[in-house]
Formats: structure tokens, sequence, C-alpha cells
């Protein structure tokens, strides 16, 4: 794998699992009064025309990182409609 | 150009612009309280990373979109230090 590629893999994990932390601490503290709805919103739709568009080209890379993507955005998005 | 092309250029404007609202609404209420550190850390590194991995494939797409949205995410996360 080159370099190019080894960063490409980087970038896309990291842009996955960083929802775990945010996911975490409003699972623990109920409190999701700075997020905004919209933006939560938006981006768990996004994600998931992505992982459609992942499907459509048939591109393993994009359908797990968006997959798993869109299950921790989309669980924030329910956290927020939840809790206001 | 194809439905599918339309589809994924959907999913890269909506995953940008989704943080639009975000940013407004952190300078608008100064309060990032339930924003995670360590998600909006995470994420504006991703995002960079995806914009260097753009400019090495030479992929204008990943390019515009990451750049926007690195532009975005940077700030929320340069408030969330800001404000605590």
């Amino acid at each position: 794998m080159s370099g190019t590629e080894l960063l490409g893999f980087a970038a896309a994990i990291l842009t996955t699992v960083c929802w775990l932390p945010q996911a975490f601490k409003t699972i623990r503290t109920k409190d999701t009064r700075s997020l905004s709805l919209v933006t939560q919103g938006a981006l768990t739709l996004g994600v998931g025309l992505w992982l459609v568009y992942g499907i459509l080209v048939d591109s393993p890379p994009i359908i797990f990182a968006n997959g798993a993507n869109f299950v921790l955005v989309a669980l924030i998005l329910a956290l927020k409609v939840r809790y206001g």
C-alpha cells in the first residue's frame, strides 16, 4: 500500500471513529444543548447519501467508512432529538 | 451527469454545508459545553488529512469539499478550545 493510500485510510478511520467520544459524552451527560439539530440532521442525511453512493459505485471503503459513520451520527441525532 | 454522480455531489455538499448552523449557533451562544473536544479535534485532523489526500491524488471534488469542511470544523474546534 502506498503512502497516499495509507493517508486516505487514516483520514477515513479518523473521520469515522471521531464520533465515538461525542456519542459516549452525550450518553453519559444527556446534555445536547450546544449541539445544532440542523447540523446533526443534515450530517446524518449526508452520510446516509454517501453510503448509498458507495453502494451504487460498489466501493467497499466508502461503504464501510460511511456505514459505521452513519450508525454513530444517527445515534447522536437521536439523542439530540430526545434530550433537546 | 449521471444520477449516481448527482447523489455523490449532494452527499458532498450536505456533509460540508451542514457545519454552518453549528458554527453560527456556537458563535451566537458561546456555548460549547456539550461538544466533545476529542471528537472536534479528531474530526478537524481527519478532514485535514482528506484535504492532503485530495491534493496528492489530484481530485478537485475531494479538495474543494474537504477544504471548505476544514475551515468550518477548525473554526468550531477553535470556539470549543476558547469557550471550554
